[in-house]
């Protein structure tokens, strides 16, 4: 099963190699991970998804308390939770097929944050189907490049029936 | 100096263990990392933020190119790039100072992703001093919660000059 973990670190130098650590000794990849310092006093956000069975993964996060500097790990998975990511995609664009362009960004919300004679570089923030979408559909122009974040997630605070 | 660095993956397993071990074994702490699956055959991107020397930057470089599962290294740093961060803040909202907080979500074009009766969840895309600038404005609404993706970044392709 697919889990998205959310962990709050302390981000000294290491945190982040035994925490891969912890995966790649299972021989689990993570499929994409975020770290990023929140504020001056070190604190750093992580935010990991991975593929692994149940029994293994709730190891993983029982080892990933026991480090000093993991302040909270949250597994996201199973409840209601919101998750964003963010992509650049440069795609190959003469004049011509400009406005084509520029119509397909339209409809998924991306934003052109560069250009060029023979380029044009798209900004598109949403859940992963979406992003899979956008890049879809802009194949047939010829991507030249693309930097992707991974996943990032938060729960989501409304948890009333309706 | 700070060195964005812009690395091309197969994303197999033990390949991110192998990257983040390169920098804590110089006891370098990398300030912010993303890593994301690109496409089904595996291929992943990588963006890495660390502070350090030229000299030892310039060496971590040389062994990652001789890692086999890395494809390509670009140091981004010094030349013209586009660089874009990805954050979800949750911040204590009741009813009465919702529409102070959609002020500031708007002149920051931040989106609300998620309401409830105590809270507010926006999304904000930008440099890291736009996000900085936000989380910094939302500040004296006591934020609960904030994930941040690391920086991401894309050479810009119009080098002519004016």
């Amino acid at each position: 099963m697919r889990h998205v973990i959310s962990i709050t670190v302390n981000n000294k130098h290491g945190v982040l190699a035994r925490i891969a650590g912890l995966f790649s000794a299972r021989g689990y990849n993570i499929e994409s991970l975020n770290v990023a310092s929140l504020n001056e006093n070190g604190m750093g956000s992580m935010t990991i998804v991975v593929h692994g069975e149940e029994l293994v993964i709730e190891q993983i996060k029982k080892q990933l308390n026991k480090i000093i500097d993991v302040l909270k790990v949250v597994d996201v998975t199973g409840e209601n939770y919101i998750d964003r990511e963010l992509v650049l995609i440069k795609v190959a664009s003469s004049s011509s097929i400009r406005s084509e362009i520029m119509q397909v960004a339209n409809i998924f919300r991306a934003k052109i944050v560069d250009i060029s004679p023979k380029t044009m570089t798209l900004e598109a923030t949403g859940k992963e189907d979406k992003i899979n979408a956008l890049i879809g559909m802009l194949k047939p122009f010829n991507i030249k490049e693309i930097v992707c974040t991974g996943k990032i997630a938060m729960s989501r605070e409304y948890v009333g029936k309706v």
